[in-house]
């Protein structure tokens, strides 16, 4: 019997996250206070983080412990485990190994829970009483949820309307574990007031949803903000991620050639790659790929520019790829994937041409998807499918070129609340997404002036 | 840290399943030809199911080789993990310690591969080429479908139509892996056929399903019929789950008090319980607790006495605690233990006293499964969610007694599908099952005369 699956014992589990912050090529621009247009202080983010996230923002620490309470609920279902794609390798005949880790084991379904439970953790020990987020597909949402429940916080999730009433049993989900499921936009904040005023039927988005959360964050007593994505410290936290994947491969004695991800804010790519980066600093020859849909292409059509993180404004001001704020990227199935901007940090190690990125439209991302449920089993998240078909379609070069090459790409979640999209695809009824330069342009034209 | 996780080594996992057979405290009552009513023999059984499984079904071998084919798929998902309920003991304030194993790590999130993956093998070694069943709530149709999918069969799943309609993520999950998926009653067999002449709009029933399943199988060349619980061979392969949790409890030296699993047809039951029964034959001091629903009481109300398997009489007919083949249970959630009858080994253990059963009502089930959820943080399957019932109310016992006892679950599956009855709950909209004694009694006034 040949092994496909490579565990790690709970004694190897990463007891410190890595953070990338001291091996970058060139220092961090800071973020700017939408107010001042100024960088931001600590006493102007402390409005809606805790200290300790902050702190964890700008540290130059390259090791950070992570608590013992954390630690403890990491166990439920880290270490994650990583398989050799045997049957897909064998379907493709391809001579390239492709490996691949699994996040969909955590309870929420996805790699989220890695940082929601670590910020519950430090808002609760901040003395905050309540956590506001916003979710689209809900991943995010359900994972916040999940942790506010075990810390004994209360928990608002703004959900993007549209994914409220397409995807009923994310918010149920999220009612189970205690949380408080509001459809954004909603009469609960005066932005969303503002956008039903405007539009009654507005459909909701994740710059607006961000934008209800943080000002009921930034307007009640005891209740802070929480971002599931781009900030430095959500992809330190999810760096337990690649740490545990370089375990993984130095049991098997490889290592690999590239790997791919997909990316929407930025942090399970940045989770499973920030541990390799300095290893490709290094002069190691390894591919970092980040692969986006081709109706949001944040780092393959995006500007290298301050941006605002929200459609109010209210959001801290960042430096990264973006296609404006008010871009609203084509309804595709991959609800995670839609933010306008991306992770700072993944956008400067972009800019500076350590890691590549490449976009897919919809429906050959739902190809590869299929053919991944059909030979390994697990019915991939469509996000996740994206990096799926850039190892398919690499596994494929190989084969005309007989390259023996390691791919690996991280699988963030299962699909189980989207099987309604696969309905659609496999009776021929998904479309392929449109990508338009021209809304492109308008939106850049709107950046802040800084 | 304290460790909340048992987990095994992958070379840990079993090699073999633990056959019952040479171990039973008398010898099992042969099935009976539903045509000839006299033993069926297996070339009569050779009809629907593959001759090794037939002969795993009288096998008198206690431990029976699991071929590496099926190893290396177990292993994707093998061997489970078992939890220590750490959050969920402190939450009800017991000495007790409370230990679950879970199955629903598994593609299709429940139990039922560890027999899926065999039966599509053996049917594949035997030269089939495609499988027949039918699934209620869905969890073995899943199962099956993936299995006959890496198998390289054709799957063909009869779904109670009433599940079909209101789980519509069970059938596209089972199309994902390429299974044909027909609502049941059809006008596929004559049996559909009959049921919808006399009742064109028959929600559906495990029964009617059955035997549109095994009509198929008996009267196309080349297909086979599958149960998803119920036989002998069934259970056997559900043994690896006892055989991991015995050598989990090994691990930190325990060994478990009772033992609680929700039973429908006894598969999962079996699965766990079996590799202790014969310590508890030799005396040790262990309760084995079969839980099931109050509207379907098979063990607590029903009787021992031959029945048929399914409403149209054509499957084997088996001596096992039945409320008549007629008998239909009301629609709770709990969609997989709505089975009239019970596994013959299960059946006999009980009759033996080795084996005690209990009941609950639906809405106690759903407060337990919440509490689980709000605690352990998976959401169960509401099947799981009666031995969670059970264990919960041991627990709350020893909290009065101040007993530390080992309270032991098992956890088939998780409850991601199930969440529109999460919500009914949560909204107060669910009610209470009612058991219809009359009803039964016109059922069991229709079993066999043998």
């Amino acid at each position: 019997m040949e092994e496909t699956k490579i565990i790690l014992d709970e004694k190897e589990m990463p007891r410190q996250w890595y953070n990338i912050n001291p091996d970058l090529p060139k220092p961090m621009d800071p973020y700017l206070s939408p107010q001042t247009m100024k960088p931001a202080t600590p006493d102007e983010l402390n409005v809606i983080f805790p200290m300790d996230l902050i702190l964890q923002e700008v540290s130059q620490d390259r090791y950070i412990d992570i608590p013992d309470e954390i630690l403890e609920i990491y166990s439920m279902y880290r270490p994650t485990p990583m398989f050799r794609a045997k049957r897909l390798e064998k379907a493709l005949g391809t001579p390239a190994k492709i490996y691949y880790k699994y996040e969909g084991v955590s309870p929420a379904g996805s790699h989220k829970p890695n940082t929601a439970i670590a910020q519950a953790y430090y808002n609760k020990k901040a003395g905050i009483k309540r956590i506001a987020t916003e979710t689209g597909a809900g991943q995010w949402g359900s994972a916040l949820a999940m942790a506010c429940n075990l810390m004994g916080l209360e928990c608002t999730v703004y959900m993007v309307k549209s994914s409220y009433d397409q995807k009923p049993y994310r918010h149920i989900m999220m009612e189970t574990w205690g949380a408080n499921v509001i459809p954004s936009p909603s009469n609960q904040t005066h932005a969303g007031q503002q956008m039903l005023a405007e539009n009654p039927g507005h459909p909701g988005s994740l710059g607006a949803a961000i934008s209800e959360a943080v000002e009921d964050a930034a307007t009640h007593e005891g209740t802070n903000y929480s971002l599931g994505s781009v900030l430095g410290h959500v992809l330190m936290h999810q760096t337990v991620i690649g740490l545990e994947t370089k375990k993984q491969f130095e049991k098997i004695n490889e290592y690999p050639d590239v790997m791919y991800g997909c990316v929407g804010g930025g942090s399970s790519f940045g989770g499973v790659a920030f541990p390799f980066v300095v290893d490709k600093m290094n002069g190691k020859d390894l591919q970092l790929v980040a692969v986006e849909p081709s109706s949001c292409p944040t780092l393959t059509k995006g500007v290298y520019a301050y941006d605002y993180g929200d459609t109010a404004k209210t959001a801290p001001i960042a430096k990264m790829y973006t296609l404006g704020h008010d871009f609203v990227p084509a309804p595709i199935h991959a609800g995670g994937l839609r933010y306008h901007g991306d992770s700072p940090l993944v956008s400067l190690l972009h800019h500076e041409g350590i890691i590549d990125a490449i976009s897919y439209k919809q429906l050959s991302v739902f190809d590869a998807a299929l053919q991944f449920a059909r030979t390994e089993s697990i019915i991939p998240a469509p996000e996740s499918a994206h990096a799926i078909r850039a190892a398919i379609d690499d596994a494929l070069k190989c084969k005309e070129t007989g390259e023996e090459k390691n791919i690996f790409f991280l699988l963030t979640g299962h699909g189980y609340f989207d099987l309604g999209a696969y309905e659609q695809y496999m009776s021929g009824k998904l479309e392929d997404d449109e990508y338009s330069e021209r809304a492109e342009e308008e939106a850049l034209a709107k950046l802040p002036q800084v």
